[in-house]
Protein backbone atom coordinates (compact mmCIF):
# COMPACT_ATOMS: atom_id res chain seq x y z
CA UNK A 1 0.00 0.00 0.00
CA UNK A 2 1.17 3.96 -0.76
CA UNK A 3 2.45 5.75 2.00
CA UNK A 4 -0.26 8.50 2.80
CA UNK A 5 0.86 11.99 2.41
CA UNK A 6 -0.22 13.59 5.72
CA UNK A 7 -0.99 16.94 4.38
CA UNK A 8 -3.09 17.71 7.96
CA UNK A 9 -0.24 16.30 10.27
CA UNK A 10 2.34 18.25 8.31
CA UNK A 11 -0.05 21.07 7.81
CA UNK A 12 0.05 21.58 11.99
CA UNK A 13 3.40 21.43 12.18
CA UNK A 14 4.23 23.98 9.61
CA UNK A 15 1.31 25.88 11.77
CA UNK A 16 3.29 25.66 14.99
CA UNK A 17 6.14 27.16 13.36
CA UNK A 18 4.29 29.71 11.78
CA UNK A 19 2.81 30.75 15.44
CA UNK A 20 6.57 31.12 17.08
CA UNK A 21 7.40 33.63 14.12
CA UNK A 22 4.11 35.57 14.50
CA UNK A 23 4.97 35.59 18.39
CA UNK A 24 8.31 37.19 17.62
CA UNK A 25 6.72 39.72 15.13
CA UNK A 26 4.05 40.83 18.09
CA UNK A 27 7.69 40.83 20.58
CA UNK A 28 8.93 43.19 17.45
CA UNK A 29 5.30 45.12 17.57
CA UNK A 30 4.00 43.80 14.59
CA UNK A 31 0.46 42.31 14.42
CA UNK A 32 0.33 40.37 11.71
CA UNK A 33 -3.34 41.08 10.20
CA UNK A 34 -5.18 39.62 7.87
CA UNK A 35 -8.54 40.54 6.09
CA UNK A 36 -10.98 39.07 3.89
CA UNK A 37 -13.39 40.25 1.92
CA UNK A 38 -16.46 38.16 1.36
CA UNK A 39 -19.19 39.13 -1.32
CA UNK A 40 -22.60 37.51 -1.22
CA UNK A 41 -24.00 34.33 0.20
CA UNK A 42 -22.12 31.36 -1.35
CA UNK A 43 -22.02 29.09 1.64
CA UNK A 44 -18.73 26.82 0.58
CA UNK A 45 -17.93 30.49 0.84
CA UNK A 46 -18.61 30.83 4.26
CA UNK A 47 -17.07 27.65 5.36
CA UNK A 48 -13.66 28.58 3.58
CA UNK A 49 -13.78 31.93 5.09
CA UNK A 50 -14.58 30.39 8.72
CA UNK A 51 -11.90 27.69 8.37
CA UNK A 52 -9.29 30.56 7.52
CA UNK A 53 -10.66 32.47 10.64
CA UNK A 54 -9.96 29.43 12.61
CA UNK A 55 -6.18 29.01 11.06
CA UNK A 56 -5.54 32.75 12.29
CA UNK A 57 -6.71 32.39 15.79
CA UNK A 58 -4.67 29.65 16.11
CA UNK A 59 -1.50 31.17 15.10
CA UNK A 60 -2.06 34.39 16.74
CA UNK A 61 -2.94 36.60 13.51
CA UNK A 62 -5.60 38.62 13.55
CA UNK A 63 -8.67 38.59 11.29
CA UNK A 64 -10.63 40.97 10.01
CA UNK A 65 -14.02 39.77 7.94
CA UNK A 66 -15.82 42.21 5.59
CA UNK A 67 -18.79 40.91 4.77
CA UNK A 68 -20.57 42.40 1.63
CA UNK A 69 -24.12 42.05 0.36
CA UNK A 70 -24.86 41.16 -3.04
CA UNK A 71 -27.43 43.53 -3.41
CA UNK A 72 -25.27 46.90 -2.66
CA UNK A 73 -22.11 46.14 -3.65
CA UNK A 74 -21.08 47.75 -6.64
CA UNK A 75 -17.37 47.59 -8.40
CA UNK A 76 -16.80 51.20 -7.31
CA UNK A 77 -17.19 49.85 -3.52
CA UNK A 78 -15.46 46.67 -3.55
CA UNK A 79 -12.43 48.37 -5.24
CA UNK A 80 -12.74 51.36 -2.78
CA UNK A 81 -12.96 49.05 -0.21
CA UNK A 82 -9.32 47.55 -1.13
CA UNK A 83 -7.91 50.51 -1.67
CA UNK A 84 -8.56 51.83 2.04
CA UNK A 85 -6.58 47.95 2.72
CA UNK A 86 -3.98 48.92 0.65
CA UNK A 87 -3.23 52.05 2.21
CA UNK A 88 -3.83 50.52 6.04
CA UNK A 89 -0.45 49.81 7.09
CA UNK A 90 -2.23 47.43 10.51
CA UNK A 91 -3.50 45.19 7.15
CA UNK A 92 -0.50 42.86 6.09
CA UNK A 93 -2.90 40.40 3.75
CA UNK A 94 -5.88 41.10 1.37
CA UNK A 95 -8.08 37.68 0.62
CA UNK A 96 -10.91 38.28 -1.54
CA UNK A 97 -12.96 35.11 -1.71
CA UNK A 98 -13.96 33.81 -5.20
CA UNK A 99 -16.35 33.77 -6.09
CA UNK A 100 -17.99 37.01 -6.29
CA UNK A 101 -21.09 37.54 -7.65
CA UNK A 102 -21.00 37.70 -11.53
CA UNK A 103 -21.79 41.40 -11.90
CA UNK A 104 -18.66 42.25 -10.70
CA UNK A 105 -15.22 42.05 -12.24
CA UNK A 106 -12.98 39.88 -9.85
CA UNK A 107 -9.64 40.36 -12.18
CA UNK A 108 -9.67 44.22 -11.73
CA UNK A 109 -10.30 43.26 -7.97
CA UNK A 110 -7.12 41.02 -8.01
CA UNK A 111 -5.42 43.59 -9.87
CA UNK A 112 -6.00 46.36 -7.61
CA UNK A 113 -5.01 44.40 -4.21
CA UNK A 114 -1.29 45.63 -3.50
CA UNK A 115 1.31 43.03 -4.83
CA UNK A 116 2.59 43.28 -1.33
CA UNK A 117 -0.37 42.40 0.18
CA UNK A 118 -1.42 40.13 -2.15
CA UNK A 119 -1.65 36.53 0.28
CA UNK A 120 -3.28 34.38 -2.06
CA UNK A 121 -0.95 35.35 -5.19
CA UNK A 122 -3.55 36.48 -7.35
CA UNK A 123 -2.50 39.82 -8.26
CA UNK A 124 -1.00 39.48 -12.07
CA UNK A 125 2.00 40.77 -11.26
CA UNK A 126 3.10 38.14 -8.33
CA UNK A 127 1.83 35.20 -11.25
CA UNK A 128 4.44 36.55 -13.66
CA UNK A 129 6.87 36.72 -11.05
CA UNK A 130 6.31 33.37 -10.00
CA UNK A 131 6.70 32.65 -14.11
CA UNK A 132 10.24 34.45 -14.01
CA UNK A 133 11.31 32.60 -11.04
CA UNK A 134 10.96 35.67 -9.02
CA UNK A 135 10.53 35.90 -5.60
CA UNK A 136 6.79 36.38 -4.80
CA UNK A 137 3.65 35.29 -3.43
CA UNK A 138 2.77 32.31 -4.88
CA UNK A 139 -1.03 30.95 -4.55
CA UNK A 140 -1.44 28.89 -1.66
CA UNK A 141 -2.91 25.06 -3.16
CA UNK A 142 -0.01 24.66 -5.40
CA UNK A 143 2.71 26.04 -2.53
CA UNK A 144 1.29 23.30 -0.10
CA UNK A 145 1.41 20.39 -3.13
CA UNK A 146 5.03 21.86 -3.30
CA UNK A 147 5.62 21.33 0.31
CA UNK A 148 4.16 18.68 0.77
CA UNK A 149 6.73 17.05 -2.26
CA UNK A 150 9.57 18.62 -0.55
CA UNK A 151 8.34 17.28 2.80
CA UNK A 152 7.85 13.77 1.87
CA UNK A 153 11.82 13.76 0.34
CA UNK A 154 10.28 13.10 -3.16
CA UNK A 155 12.28 14.70 -5.64
CA UNK A 156 11.24 16.43 -8.87
CA UNK A 157 14.30 16.43 -11.00
CA UNK A 158 13.93 14.97 -14.33
CA UNK A 159 10.86 13.13 -13.20
CA UNK A 160 7.62 13.38 -15.34
CA UNK A 161 5.27 14.72 -14.09
CA UNK A 162 1.48 15.38 -15.52
CA UNK A 163 -0.76 17.70 -13.94
CA UNK A 164 -4.17 17.43 -14.63
CA UNK A 165 -6.43 20.39 -14.52
CA UNK A 166 -4.92 24.05 -16.14
CA UNK A 167 -6.68 26.52 -14.00
CA UNK A 168 -5.49 30.22 -12.63
CA UNK A 169 -5.44 28.82 -9.19
CA UNK A 170 -4.04 25.74 -9.00
CA UNK A 171 -2.88 24.32 -12.25
CA UNK A 172 -0.86 26.89 -13.94
CA UNK A 173 0.95 28.18 -11.11
CA UNK A 174 1.87 24.32 -10.49
CA UNK A 175 3.44 24.50 -13.74
CA UNK A 176 6.17 27.26 -13.25
CA UNK A 177 6.71 25.31 -9.56
CA UNK A 178 7.11 22.19 -11.24
CA UNK A 179 9.95 23.69 -13.74
CA UNK A 180 11.71 25.35 -10.97
CA UNK A 181 12.18 21.70 -9.43
CA UNK A 182 13.75 20.80 -12.83
CA UNK A 183 10.66 18.44 -13.96
CA UNK A 184 9.39 17.90 -17.10
CA UNK A 185 6.14 19.28 -17.13
CA UNK A 186 2.77 18.11 -18.97
CA UNK A 187 -0.38 20.00 -18.49
CA UNK A 188 -3.58 17.80 -19.85
CA UNK A 189 -7.25 19.69 -19.30
CA UNK A 190 -10.77 18.72 -20.83
CA UNK A 191 -9.89 19.11 -24.10
CA UNK A 192 -6.92 16.35 -23.99
CA UNK A 193 -7.05 13.55 -26.39
CA UNK A 194 -6.22 9.99 -24.78
CA UNK A 195 -5.78 11.13 -21.10
CA UNK A 196 -4.75 7.93 -19.81
CA UNK A 197 -1.99 7.64 -22.28
CA UNK A 198 -0.53 10.82 -20.67
CA UNK A 199 -1.51 9.72 -17.15
CA UNK A 200 -0.18 6.43 -17.01
CA UNK A 201 3.15 7.80 -17.88
CA UNK A 202 3.31 9.99 -14.87
CA UNK A 203 6.21 9.73 -11.95
CA UNK A 204 4.17 12.43 -9.94
CA UNK A 205 0.35 12.79 -11.25
CA UNK A 206 -1.58 15.73 -9.82
CA UNK A 207 -5.48 15.95 -10.78
CA UNK A 208 -7.37 19.36 -9.92
CA UNK A 209 -10.15 19.09 -12.00
CA UNK A 210 -13.06 18.78 -9.29
CA UNK A 211 -14.64 15.48 -10.85
CA UNK A 212 -15.17 13.28 -8.28
CA UNK A 213 -13.27 9.69 -8.61
CA UNK A 214 -12.14 10.57 -12.60
CA UNK A 215 -8.95 9.20 -12.55
CA UNK A 216 -9.07 5.41 -11.93
CA UNK A 217 -6.70 2.71 -10.94
CA UNK A 218 -5.36 2.00 -15.34
CA UNK A 219 -4.73 5.72 -15.35
CA UNK A 220 -2.15 5.56 -13.20
CA UNK A 221 1.26 4.17 -13.27
CA UNK A 222 2.91 1.47 -10.92
CA UNK A 223 4.96 2.85 -8.14
CA UNK A 224 3.74 6.77 -9.03
CA UNK A 225 3.22 9.95 -6.51
CA UNK A 226 -0.58 11.10 -6.97
CA UNK A 227 -1.33 14.14 -5.45
CA UNK A 228 -5.64 14.55 -5.37
CA UNK A 229 -6.09 17.93 -5.30
CA UNK A 230 -10.18 17.39 -5.97
CA UNK A 231 -12.80 18.49 -2.71
CA UNK A 232 -16.30 17.70 -4.18
CA UNK A 233 -18.91 15.78 -1.93
CA UNK A 234 -21.45 13.05 -2.70
CA UNK A 235 -24.08 12.10 -0.22
CA UNK A 236 -22.56 14.38 2.34
CA UNK A 237 -19.22 12.39 1.92
CA UNK A 238 -15.73 13.99 0.51
CA UNK A 239 -14.14 12.52 -2.31
CA UNK A 240 -11.18 13.57 -4.25
CA UNK A 241 -10.85 13.14 -8.22
CA UNK A 242 -9.05 9.89 -7.71
CA UNK A 243 -10.17 6.81 -7.15
CA UNK A 244 -8.21 6.40 -3.84
CA UNK A 245 -9.44 3.26 -2.95
CA UNK A 246 -8.27 1.68 -5.95
CA UNK A 247 -5.13 3.41 -6.66
CA UNK A 248 -3.94 3.08 -2.91
CA UNK A 249 -2.35 0.13 -4.00
CA UNK A 250 -1.03 0.86 -6.96
CA UNK A 251 0.81 4.36 -6.09
CA UNK A 252 3.76 4.75 -4.05
CA UNK A 253 2.83 7.91 -2.14
CA UNK A 254 -0.86 9.19 -2.19
CA UNK A 255 -2.55 12.25 -0.39
CA UNK A 256 -6.19 11.62 1.04
CA UNK A 257 -8.89 13.52 0.92
CA UNK A 258 -9.84 15.29 3.08
CA UNK A 259 -6.96 15.79 5.25
CA UNK A 260 -3.99 15.91 2.45
CA UNK A 261 -4.07 18.99 0.23
CA UNK A 262 -6.80 20.92 1.59
CA UNK A 263 -5.10 21.73 5.27
CA UNK A 264 -1.84 22.42 3.26
CA UNK A 265 -3.81 25.28 1.25
CA UNK A 266 -4.65 27.11 4.47
CA UNK A 267 -1.34 26.74 5.81
CA UNK A 268 0.00 28.33 3.09
CA UNK A 269 -2.07 30.99 3.20
CA UNK A 270 -0.88 31.64 7.20
CA UNK A 271 2.77 31.51 5.49
CA UNK A 272 1.67 33.95 3.08
CA UNK A 273 0.64 36.65 5.73
CA UNK A 274 3.19 35.64 8.03
CA UNK A 275 5.69 36.47 4.85
CA UNK A 276 3.62 39.45 3.98
CA UNK A 277 3.87 40.64 7.69
CA UNK A 278 7.63 40.23 7.39
CA UNK A 279 8.21 41.99 4.36
CA UNK A 280 5.95 44.87 5.40
CA UNK A 281 8.40 45.76 8.75
CA UNK A 282 11.36 45.29 6.42
CA UNK A 283 10.11 48.13 3.98
CA UNK A 284 9.13 50.09 6.88
CA UNK A 285 12.56 50.06 8.55
CA UNK B 1 8.39 16.63 -48.35
CA UNK B 2 6.76 18.80 -45.95
CA UNK B 3 5.62 22.22 -46.32
CA UNK B 4 7.67 24.90 -45.68
CA UNK B 5 6.18 27.14 -42.93
CA UNK B 6 7.09 30.74 -45.09
CA UNK B 7 8.01 33.29 -42.00
CA UNK B 8 10.02 36.13 -43.97
CA UNK B 9 6.87 36.08 -46.44
CA UNK B 10 4.08 35.90 -43.68
CA UNK B 11 5.80 38.62 -41.90
CA UNK B 12 6.09 40.50 -44.97
CA UNK B 13 2.46 40.71 -45.42
CA UNK B 14 1.91 41.42 -41.87
CA UNK B 15 4.22 44.13 -41.73
CA UNK B 16 1.97 45.53 -45.07
CA UNK B 17 -0.81 45.40 -42.76
CA UNK B 18 0.84 47.40 -40.25
CA UNK B 19 1.82 50.08 -42.47
CA UNK B 20 -1.76 50.71 -43.58
CA UNK B 21 -2.49 50.90 -39.62
CA UNK B 22 0.58 53.09 -38.71
CA UNK B 23 -0.46 55.39 -42.02
CA UNK B 24 -4.05 55.44 -40.31
CA UNK B 25 -2.62 56.70 -36.80
CA UNK B 26 -0.56 59.29 -38.49
CA UNK B 27 -3.71 60.69 -40.03
CA UNK B 28 -4.87 60.94 -36.52
CA UNK B 29 -2.08 62.96 -35.48
CA UNK B 30 -0.70 60.00 -33.57
CA UNK B 31 3.22 59.54 -34.38
CA UNK B 32 4.19 55.51 -33.29
CA UNK B 33 7.41 55.67 -31.71
CA UNK B 34 9.79 53.19 -30.53
CA UNK B 35 12.65 53.87 -27.94
CA UNK B 36 15.20 51.26 -28.26
CA UNK B 37 17.53 51.07 -25.38
CA UNK B 38 20.88 49.24 -25.82
CA UNK B 39 23.73 48.51 -22.74
CA UNK B 40 27.35 47.82 -23.86
CA UNK B 41 28.91 46.79 -27.04
CA UNK B 42 27.67 42.91 -27.76
CA UNK B 43 27.88 42.22 -31.80
CA UNK B 44 24.64 40.03 -32.12
CA UNK B 45 23.01 42.95 -30.21
CA UNK B 46 23.73 45.88 -32.46
CA UNK B 47 22.60 43.81 -35.24
CA UNK B 48 19.56 42.90 -33.40
CA UNK B 49 18.67 46.51 -33.12
CA UNK B 50 19.69 47.06 -36.54
CA UNK B 51 17.04 45.03 -38.05
CA UNK B 52 14.23 46.15 -35.73
CA UNK B 53 15.35 49.68 -36.71
CA UNK B 54 14.88 48.59 -40.45
CA UNK B 55 11.38 47.12 -39.69
CA UNK B 56 10.42 50.58 -38.05
CA UNK B 57 11.36 52.63 -41.40
CA UNK B 58 9.73 50.09 -43.72
CA UNK B 59 6.36 50.45 -41.59
CA UNK B 60 7.02 54.31 -40.52
CA UNK B 61 7.25 53.58 -37.49
CA UNK B 62 9.56 56.36 -35.55
CA UNK B 63 12.25 55.07 -33.92
CA UNK B 64 14.99 56.29 -31.01
CA UNK B 65 17.97 54.99 -30.09
CA UNK B 66 19.79 54.88 -27.13
CA UNK B 67 22.80 53.64 -27.16
CA UNK B 68 24.58 53.15 -23.61
CA UNK B 69 28.57 52.97 -22.57
CA UNK B 70 28.53 50.26 -20.22
CA UNK B 71 31.52 51.97 -18.23
CA UNK B 72 29.03 54.89 -17.61
CA UNK B 73 25.79 53.01 -17.01
CA UNK B 74 24.49 52.88 -13.47
CA UNK B 75 21.84 50.73 -12.84
CA UNK B 76 20.32 54.54 -11.35
CA UNK B 77 20.91 55.96 -14.94
CA UNK B 78 19.24 53.31 -16.86
CA UNK B 79 15.92 53.17 -14.40
CA UNK B 80 15.66 56.81 -14.31
CA UNK B 81 16.29 56.74 -18.38
CA UNK B 82 12.94 54.09 -18.61
CA UNK B 83 11.24 56.31 -16.27
CA UNK B 84 11.65 59.55 -18.13
CA UNK B 85 10.49 57.28 -21.39
CA UNK B 86 7.86 55.87 -19.19
CA UNK B 87 6.71 59.77 -19.03
CA UNK B 88 7.12 60.63 -22.65
CA UNK B 89 4.11 60.72 -24.24
CA UNK B 90 5.61 60.62 -28.00
CA UNK B 91 7.18 57.24 -27.19
CA UNK B 92 4.64 54.14 -27.72
CA UNK B 93 7.27 51.47 -26.72
CA UNK B 94 10.14 51.11 -24.89
CA UNK B 95 12.71 48.29 -25.83
CA UNK B 96 15.37 47.30 -23.84
CA UNK B 97 17.80 45.05 -25.85
CA UNK B 98 19.18 42.03 -23.83
CA UNK B 99 21.73 41.23 -22.90
CA UNK B 100 22.50 44.23 -20.43
CA UNK B 101 26.29 44.05 -18.70
CA UNK B 102 26.08 41.88 -15.31
CA UNK B 103 26.48 44.31 -12.78
CA UNK B 104 23.13 45.50 -14.32
CA UNK B 105 19.68 44.62 -12.76
CA UNK B 106 17.46 43.80 -15.46
CA UNK B 107 15.09 42.53 -13.72
CA UNK B 108 14.41 45.43 -12.29
CA UNK B 109 14.74 47.58 -15.67
CA UNK B 110 12.41 45.36 -17.18
CA UNK B 111 9.89 45.66 -14.14
CA UNK B 112 10.76 49.37 -14.39
CA UNK B 113 9.11 49.73 -18.15
CA UNK B 114 5.34 51.46 -18.53
CA UNK B 115 3.30 48.32 -18.69
CA UNK B 116 1.17 49.86 -21.30
CA UNK B 117 4.76 50.51 -23.51
CA UNK B 118 5.94 46.66 -22.59
CA UNK B 119 6.05 45.90 -26.39
CA UNK B 120 8.36 43.18 -25.60
CA UNK B 121 6.51 41.42 -22.63
CA UNK B 122 8.60 41.15 -20.35
CA UNK B 123 7.38 43.30 -17.26
CA UNK B 124 6.29 41.09 -14.48
CA UNK B 125 3.17 42.25 -14.86
CA UNK B 126 1.89 41.54 -18.70
CA UNK B 127 4.01 37.77 -18.51
CA UNK B 128 0.98 36.90 -15.49
CA UNK B 129 -1.74 38.63 -17.30
CA UNK B 130 -1.00 36.16 -20.58
CA UNK B 131 -1.19 33.55 -17.93
CA UNK B 132 -4.15 34.70 -16.54
CA UNK B 133 -5.42 34.65 -19.89
CA UNK B 134 -6.00 38.39 -20.08
CA UNK B 135 -5.22 41.21 -23.11
CA UNK B 136 -1.69 41.91 -22.64
CA UNK B 137 1.75 42.33 -24.65
CA UNK B 138 2.76 38.81 -25.78
CA UNK B 139 6.30 38.10 -26.06
CA UNK B 140 7.39 38.53 -29.77
CA UNK B 141 9.22 35.34 -30.30
CA UNK B 142 5.90 32.85 -28.93
CA UNK B 143 3.46 35.41 -30.44
CA UNK B 144 5.13 35.24 -34.05
CA UNK B 145 4.94 31.43 -33.60
CA UNK B 146 1.39 31.19 -32.86
CA UNK B 147 0.86 33.64 -35.56
CA UNK B 148 1.96 30.96 -38.29
CA UNK B 149 0.46 27.87 -36.71
CA UNK B 150 -2.84 30.16 -37.22
CA UNK B 151 -1.78 31.52 -40.99
CA UNK B 152 -1.31 28.10 -41.77
CA UNK B 153 -4.48 26.90 -40.12
CA UNK B 154 -2.71 24.01 -38.13
CA UNK B 155 -4.90 23.76 -35.49
CA UNK B 156 -3.86 22.83 -31.54
CA UNK B 157 -6.97 22.02 -30.31
CA UNK B 158 -6.34 18.75 -28.36
CA UNK B 159 -3.16 18.16 -30.03
CA UNK B 160 0.17 17.09 -28.34
CA UNK B 161 2.39 20.39 -28.20
CA UNK B 162 6.00 19.45 -26.60
CA UNK B 163 7.91 22.56 -26.36
CA UNK B 164 11.46 21.84 -25.97
CA UNK B 165 13.24 24.99 -24.10
CA UNK B 166 11.39 26.72 -20.74
CA UNK B 167 13.23 30.05 -21.04
CA UNK B 168 11.27 33.16 -20.02
CA UNK B 169 11.12 34.63 -23.46
CA UNK B 170 10.30 31.36 -25.45
CA UNK B 171 9.28 27.94 -23.71
CA UNK B 172 7.47 29.59 -20.77
CA UNK B 173 5.07 32.15 -23.36
CA UNK B 174 4.45 29.71 -25.37
CA UNK B 175 2.60 26.99 -22.82
CA UNK B 176 -0.08 29.48 -22.06
CA UNK B 177 -0.59 30.38 -25.48
CA UNK B 178 -0.82 26.69 -26.26
CA UNK B 179 -3.00 26.19 -23.78
CA UNK B 180 -4.92 29.23 -24.39
CA UNK B 181 -5.29 27.03 -28.29
CA UNK B 182 -6.73 24.16 -25.81
CA UNK B 183 -3.28 22.01 -26.47
CA UNK B 184 -1.90 19.52 -24.23
CA UNK B 185 1.06 20.98 -23.59
CA UNK B 186 4.58 19.15 -22.12
CA UNK B 187 7.86 20.99 -21.57
CA UNK B 188 10.71 19.27 -21.80
CA UNK B 189 14.38 20.74 -21.21
CA UNK B 190 18.28 20.22 -19.85
CA UNK B 191 17.06 18.32 -17.40
CA UNK B 192 14.70 16.11 -19.50
CA UNK B 193 15.22 12.46 -18.83
CA UNK B 194 14.57 10.57 -22.39
CA UNK B 195 13.90 13.33 -24.27
CA UNK B 196 12.86 11.23 -27.41
CA UNK B 197 10.24 9.79 -25.52
CA UNK B 198 8.75 13.02 -25.40
CA UNK B 199 9.38 14.18 -28.64
CA UNK B 200 8.68 11.34 -30.74
CA UNK B 201 4.99 11.66 -29.46
CA UNK B 202 4.78 15.64 -30.88
CA UNK B 203 1.53 16.19 -33.02
CA UNK B 204 3.21 19.75 -32.58
CA UNK B 205 7.37 20.25 -31.93
CA UNK B 206 8.71 23.39 -30.94
CA UNK B 207 12.61 23.69 -30.10
CA UNK B 208 13.84 26.80 -28.48
CA UNK B 209 17.42 25.41 -27.25
CA UNK B 210 20.42 27.14 -28.88
CA UNK B 211 21.82 23.71 -30.09
CA UNK B 212 22.41 23.66 -33.89
CA UNK B 213 21.04 20.85 -35.44
CA UNK B 214 19.80 18.78 -31.66
CA UNK B 215 16.75 17.45 -32.50
CA UNK B 216 17.36 14.77 -35.44
CA UNK B 217 14.92 12.81 -37.58
CA UNK B 218 14.20 9.87 -34.92
CA UNK B 219 13.48 12.16 -32.64
CA UNK B 220 10.58 13.56 -34.85
CA UNK B 221 6.98 11.97 -35.35
CA UNK B 222 5.88 11.50 -38.97
CA UNK B 223 3.92 13.74 -40.15
CA UNK B 224 4.91 16.20 -37.15
CA UNK B 225 4.47 19.97 -37.28
CA UNK B 226 8.30 21.07 -36.67
CA UNK B 227 8.74 24.64 -35.37
CA UNK B 228 12.20 25.99 -35.27
CA UNK B 229 13.56 28.64 -32.85
CA UNK B 230 17.26 28.48 -33.08
CA UNK B 231 19.60 30.39 -34.50
CA UNK B 232 22.86 29.18 -34.20
CA UNK B 233 26.08 30.30 -36.31
CA UNK B 234 28.08 27.26 -37.82
CA UNK B 235 31.09 28.29 -39.93
CA UNK B 236 29.13 31.67 -40.79
CA UNK B 237 26.22 29.84 -41.93
CA UNK B 238 22.85 29.75 -39.73
CA UNK B 239 21.87 26.23 -38.43
CA UNK B 240 18.28 26.02 -36.18
CA UNK B 241 18.26 23.63 -33.37
CA UNK B 242 16.53 21.31 -35.78
CA UNK B 243 18.26 19.31 -38.63
CA UNK B 244 15.96 20.41 -41.28
CA UNK B 245 18.06 18.78 -44.25
CA UNK B 246 17.24 15.22 -42.81
CA UNK B 247 13.76 15.76 -41.24
CA UNK B 248 12.13 18.15 -43.96
CA UNK B 249 10.93 14.61 -45.99
CA UNK B 250 8.94 13.42 -42.18
CA UNK B 251 7.58 16.32 -41.35
CA UNK B 252 4.27 17.78 -42.47
CA UNK B 253 5.32 21.04 -42.27
CA UNK B 254 8.61 22.70 -40.64
CA UNK B 255 10.51 26.28 -40.53
CA UNK B 256 13.40 26.73 -41.99
CA UNK B 257 16.39 28.56 -40.89
CA UNK B 258 16.47 31.32 -41.29
CA UNK B 259 13.43 32.57 -42.92
CA UNK B 260 11.08 31.11 -40.07
CA UNK B 261 10.33 32.43 -36.92
CA UNK B 262 13.03 35.05 -37.27
CA UNK B 263 11.34 37.07 -39.26
CA UNK B 264 8.07 36.78 -37.39
CA UNK B 265 9.26 38.18 -33.71
CA UNK B 266 10.68 41.15 -35.82
CA UNK B 267 7.14 41.62 -36.95
CA UNK B 268 5.30 40.89 -33.98
CA UNK B 269 7.34 43.70 -32.06
CA UNK B 270 5.85 46.16 -34.82
CA UNK B 271 2.83 44.61 -33.93
CA UNK B 272 3.02 45.45 -30.42
CA UNK B 273 4.36 49.34 -30.65
CA UNK B 274 1.36 49.55 -33.44
CA UNK B 275 -1.16 48.52 -30.70
CA UNK B 276 0.71 50.22 -28.28
CA UNK B 277 0.07 53.61 -29.90
CA UNK B 278 -3.38 52.65 -30.62
CA UNK B 279 -4.00 52.07 -26.93
CA UNK B 280 -2.47 54.87 -25.93
CA UNK B 281 -4.49 56.93 -28.21
CA UNK B 282 -7.63 55.14 -26.34
CA UNK B 283 -6.64 56.48 -22.98
CA UNK B 284 -5.53 59.44 -23.97
CA UNK B 285 -9.11 60.43 -25.63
Amino acid sequence: MAELINGKELAQSIRQILKIKCDELKEKGIKPKLAVILVGDDSASKIYVRNKNKACEEIGIEFEEYILKEETTTQESLIKLIENLNENPNIHGILLQSPIPQNLDINEAFRTINPDKDVDGFNPLNVGKLSLGQDTFVACTPHGIIKMLEEYKIDLEGKNVVIVGRSNIVGKPLIQLCLNKNATVTVCHSRTQNLEEYTKKADILIVAIGKPNFIKEDMVKQDAVVIDVGINRIDGKLAGDVDFENIKNKASYITPVPGGVGPMTIAMLMNNVIKAAENQKLKTK
